[in-house]
């Protein structure tokens, strides 16, 4: 399989191309906005009637810039290295494939979200849009885990990223919901784009790389980092773009309180289902952030903390449930191999957050929100119910445009020109890195039997 | 031992039951604050004569309690991961306590800081608060780390949370002291709670889990990231609710600099006490951030860089002495066995953090601080001394409310109801942890001789 | 070796003095600047017509302060964690003379960049250029990991910080140029200095501690904890202390951008330069940061995201080449042993980031900057072109005196007094640290087989 799986053209000629090609395009369409370019900004500076106290404050929205992209690099990446085996291309993938999206992202939803003379303005806003764009592919990347090869990914988070963006402009722009935190855009999407994808690349003989499909004690450790991580930005990553004033205080809280009720619903299912009653790493990994998720579109709205821990806790309930009885039947009836079990973390409860999202909108009042995220439910526009409605088919375009997008990029995908592991040697680092401890230094250090030496002492 | 362990269903009911509990607490007592309520914010935001200019400034305050939560969730957890085979019950007790204690701390806290109309007022302020009280359970943790089961530690966080918010309305509510950081309130009140606890479920036959009460090679090195955490971020949390100006600067210069003096007498000393002059990983993990606790009191006064580097060096090195010289005397005379060395980083930095502060502020005069953090000095209603007699006091309040507090809970949590490790398996995920390698996929991988092997390769 | 290593004596000796000559010079020099100083805070704070906005606001600059202390702590300690038995000093001396570094850096920094009525004026800024100046110093230590007592790297770092302050004082200063982010006074002084000293204290013999000069499967994760972290916040980093307004959000979308380009050309060239096409983890954990350092200057300027990407594109791509074919040869040509390869992170895109920097003020316009960073353009005092010259004589005057500091710093560090490994236990945790799993207990646990067991098997 070495020449098969022999990255040094297809890696390297890829990588060129599509940086080339982005410096291109951003040569020729990518100019600062008015709060980063020296001119414009001290243009403006002088017609300060036109400004808001808190524009070009770089402390505005740059902090949840930082937490979102801690999400990004260390979160998703570090989740991932679960498998024993598998650690480098979790870490190293992620970050190749999140370093091409951000880019890539920035154009398409640039181009998509209004051009300003023909041009795309970058700011700190555009840096927080392509990390959440980013985390879309990084969630798809968790379905198809120790099955694709780098050049597959980067191909997929091409054809994922330029649809993301359609979807967020139909979301966003033309129906006009609210979807701050991505239960829909960002969940939703990347979950079951993810899903049709490695449907598609079913690997029947996938069970001769099973031992390697599972987690040592230090590899669950290091996927804690990526997993609390997640778990503590989330409130910035929900309310990383949502208005100035209450509704960030807002997103922030009832996220932080959604995934607090989380957690324990998290580890009460996952001694529950466990017939020694033990926890199981694989839901405290996982299970636990799907509180985050499942308030990613009502968590601006008027949820209450109150109505953020219900959802939460049934998100946890729901993910745990997901892992233990749904994953298994997905796998043997649909043949749908969900190496991270995306479905039961963005799936499932990014669904939830759409219905919840739904039906928070469709019971906002005045009373309630005053002159807060639902303005128009005064000026008569629009009434709640539509705006509910408007939200649930958002649900369905969403769920539509993922299918058929993960279905398209599946086949492209599936050609046999991109080097993809065989199924001997899926979950296995040492097909795309060097891997240390093959070396013979490392052998006086740590002294691991071999595998000959292993089988003469087992005879 | 299996059946008395088993977690399948005293874990699952008391999680449920209590999350149950604190849903319907939430929703009959719980309301946004003025700043997160779509309503309040906007009806407000039209008299803005009554707000400040930062009043309702998302990143004002937020920053503080990301760093903080950070300092929860990762610097704790996986501080307490230097364990061998405790890495999974470390990083993952601590986050169902916490996630369990910081919905609790808001309702306690709530209640005794004041209701509004009758209703508790959550906001990012109360998010940090609730976090502070969480870090007093999680010292508490340290003490009985590897010796609990999951549901005690439960138990405890209820106990603790509630005495907590005791004695902080006591401290700052009725005797009106200075504890910004919690030298008092969070580490010498979390010490003294846990110390005691320990104290109450002392096991004779301990030793008998003693191979497994000590760290591997990369155990030490998930420690450190939690320690390298909660160094950097400490200033974040000494400042985290000091007033708005200048006392948010020095409380967090002052903490800059007492940890690292703090660090420079934790190497020395290490190194000291040792024979061969070798450092151990445990000072240098802990003792150097006792500099932090030693000016939670202090830090916000005009403590000044000088005093503070006095402080933090002070800290360390009685940290390190404890490390060496008093945990020993404590197990074996007082029959405290305080597996995370608490006593040393929490208990006597904090009381000498109390003592500090109560200098400081008996030492204050107009003179050098003007209308800052002692501003009735002026008004004459109070002078220094009496100031500091009162933060004298505080601290006899909090060990009275610590050993009190922890004497009852510590008989509570000695009832055999809970499911309590056998003193054969301490220290030990297995016990409540489905633990991978033990599995028969991995042995493929590793190749690590089994225990059999071994054997035959002794003989 | 034993006695010659044996830090007992040397280590806290050389702590105790440096801390306590630190706090009598703070005791006399140092005092809270006016933001942070209670009475002169109160004071100035009723003169509000001299203040701007954003003065004494906390979270000014604050955020950028704590991402930076991040990476100097967590990026750095955990970047050099990759050797396979050196966790404990890689992350602990750089722990320890970080923290000692911070200080002196107060003191000497404070010193030239001017004394208020004879003393130093302590804040935010100053704990944010302390940090800078850290960083240095920790790059030096990359040189020369593994070969040095940590007494060594705290002589060294005495020096090194001197040198810095002298430096960044004459090209800030003195020359007026512009290095916000320190592609020249941080970068290239650091790597050019250590480097130096690593040509002093070269050692012919080195090879043999050669089976430990290379990582481990879990010491390579490690690592990339590091690297993930300096990536992340390289924007806050580089915009941590540049003007407020435009500038600020121009370095951080800059970094951004460059961090962007530079991943995808790391991951080709790392792939391209292995005969299998396989990737290195050295290259992805170093060489991914070079766009971090090559736009240090440059990045608060007019660079574009176009030109980000280009200077980042050809950093990565320099530094994989360098690390594959110029290292080897710098180590037996130039007797350079450059243990973490911080020419090709530090060296060579710092001295690319300086002429980026160079050209890209020579090439500036008020038709661009209006009143930006170049606002002396439109006094006419300056023109661009010279502006250029002044930034290509900082890089001169840079190397000059890194070699020249480490040079005379590299023979100081010979001298036999400091407890200097020998050659045959260079890259060994056990000659400083009680290092774990030499003990009894846990050869129980892991039944890793001893030397002796695996010889019995290979016979």
């Amino acid at each position: 399989h070495t020449d098969s799986t022999n990255m040094r053209l297809r890696l390297p000629l890829l990588c060129i191309i599509l940086e080339v090609i982005l410096i291109i395009l951003f040569g020729t369409l990518v100019e600062y906005n008015d709060d980063t370019h020296a001119k414009l900004w001290n243009e403006n500076r002088t017609d300060s009637a036109t400004r808001n106290d808190h524009e070009n404050e770089f402390y505005y929205r740059y902090p949840s810039f930082q937490d979102v992209h801690v999400m990004i690099f260390v979160g998703f990446g570090f989740l991932m290295t679960f498998l024993q085996r598998y650690g480098f291309s979790s870490v190293g993938f992620n970050f190749l494939i999140a370093a091409f999206s951000l880019q890539w992202a920035t154009l398409m939803q640039g181009f998509f979200h209004g051009l300003h003379h023909g041009k795309i303005h970058v700011g700190v806003t555009s840096m927080i849009n392509a990390d959440f764009c980013t985390g879309s592919v990084l969630i798809s990347f968790g379905a198809v885990l120790g099955k694709t090869s780098p050049v597959q990914l980067l191909v997929m988070a091409i054809f994922e990223v330029t649809l993301f963006a359609v979807n967020e402009f139909i979301l966003l722009s033309i129906l006009g919901v609210n979807d701050a935190g991505g239960s829909m855009t960002i969940h939703t999407f990347g979950a079951y784009f993810g899903l049709m994808v490695t449907r598609v690349l079913y690997r029947p003989n996938l069970d001769k790389s099973k031992h390697r499909n599972s987690s040592v004690y230090h590899s669950d450790l290091f996927a804690m980092i990526g997993t609390i991580y997640l778990w503590m930005f989330w409130p910035s990553f929900n309310s990383a773009i949502t208005n100035y004033g209450d509704p960030q205080h807002r997103t922030a809280m009832n996220t932080y309180y959604s995934l607090a009720a989380c957690t324990l619903a998290t580890f009460a299912f996952s001694a529950l289902v466990n017939p020694e009653g033990k926890l199981d790493m694989v839901h405290i990994q996982n299970a636990a952030l799907a509180g985050g998720v499942a308030v990613g579109t009502a968590g601006e709205m008027m949820l209450t903390a109150f109505g953020s821990m219900i959802v939460g806790f049934l998100a946890g309930t729901i993910s745990v449930l997901g892992y233990k009885y749904l994953t298994p039947v997905l796998e043997s009836k649909l043949k749908i191999q969900d190496t991270c079990g995306i479905h039961n973390l963005h799936g499932m409860p990014g669904v939830l957050g759409a219905v919840v999202g739904a039906v928070t909108a469709a019971l906002a009042s005045p009373d309630v929100y005053g002159h807060g995220v639902f303005a128009d439910v005064e000026t008569g526009k629009w009434n709640p119910q539509s705006r509910g409605g408007f939200q649930a088919i958002s649900l369905a375009v969403t769920l539509g445009m993922a299918l058929f997008g993960g279905l398209i990029t599946g086949f492209i995908l599936k050609l046999p020109i991109y080097g993809a592991p065989p199924d001997t040697h899926c979950f296995e680092d040492g097909l795309y890195w060097e891997v240390p401890g093959e070396e013979e230094g490392h052998q006086e250090l740590y002294e691991v039997a071999t595998p000959n030496e292993v089988e003469k002492l087992s005879s």
